[in-house]
């Protein structure tokens, strides 16, 4: 956040907070809410709060945003979209084996979940993400398991698995894979690539059988 | 709760709410408190809204525990100390090859995380679960990984690993026992035996080559 802003842009009000990250207010917006939702919690997060923290007034985030389930949901989705994206672009792929490509996708993901300051996978298990308003979460999310079930299905080991088995399997792929989120709130500091490449070795021994 | 309890006990005042279970007012506040921390949240659960829930006044309440957090706090600790005795059980059983008693591990551990009416491994990603207040939780919890990490060690494949990978494939293991929390929230429903029995099968082709 050292970067200065040398240019602010008028008719923006800034009160305190992160006000010389040169970034766009929405950003920092989003920025804020990743930390205060993740180490205050969201129910707990005030839009005051929020605002504070991304260095502008209370009545001004109006202009950015609708409040703090447009931010809610934006940080849920960036845990999956470029997830999903990769995952697309692996199934449209035939040049590697669909081992290789599973391996690869899990790879990714563990990286995602895993990169940023803010475990922002903690967020999945708030009550508040039942609701109806964050259809575009679990939508996505729901085409990203479903990716992993057709890697999964287009393996050697896959391939032969009876529909009932191959659910159970990727809800054990896909489980481990969003079960880094807790092992990044307890575990130890680790390189996330050697964690990465761990975790994608460890799906693939359970797809693989 | 269809129980009726004929001999409500004198002396216990009720207001609305679980108030026929036949169950101590301390048992009903930790029934109350899991529904509502885990559909409603932590932090936007009122202590009111758990004493009505248990069928008594917010008076009441305080006879039976200090508030929230020693609710939150025994919730917590339900999940892991079962599984710590009967890691402990296993440790100190030689009977059996440690993979078998490894499986076991994840197999009753899968069960008590998946079982009772709410998920309560949700609670662990809390932002106020860091706090201090919750060290007995951690302290358990800590215990239990490393009866995992004890147990992968006596096995064929973890008793030739490293420290810094056996370090690892116990997170692996135990990400993938925790991860059930997640597939839970989001999964199919099924026979919590048969998902606990393949997720113990999944954790021990992690463990194992």
């Amino acid at each position: 956040m050292g970067t200065t802003d040398g240019a602010r842009r008028v008719g923006r009000p800034r009160a305190a907070g992160r006000s010389d990250s040169g970034l766009e207010p929405r950003a920092e917006l989003l920025l804020a809410a990743a930390e205060l939702f993740t180490t205050l919690g969201y129910a707990a997060t005030s839009t005051r709060a929020l605002a504070e923290r991304a260095g502008m007034r209370q009545a001004s985030m109006y202009h950015y945003v609708s409040g703090k389930e447009e931010l809610l949901a934006e940080l849920l989705e960036s845990t999956v979209t470029p997830s999903l994206a990769y995952a697309r672009a692996l199934l449209a792929e035939d040049a590697r084996p669909a081992e290789r490509r599973l391996w690869e996708l899990c790879r990714a993901d563990v990286e995602l979940l895993c990169g940023g300051p803010d475990n922002l996978g903690a967020l999945y298990l708030l009550p508040e993400v039942r609701s109806e308003r964050f259809a575009g979460f679990h939508a996505v999310r729901a085409e990203l398991r479903d990716a992993y079930r057709k890697l999964l299905a287009a393996t050697d080991a896959g391939g032969v698995l009876a529909k009932g088995e191959l659910e159970l399997r990727t809800d054990l792929v896909f489980g481990l894979i969003e079960g880094v989120i807790l092992v990044r709130r307890s575990g130890p500091e680790r390189p996330v690539r050697v964690f990465a490449e761990a975790t994608a070795d460890a799906a693939l021994r359970i797809a693989g059988g």
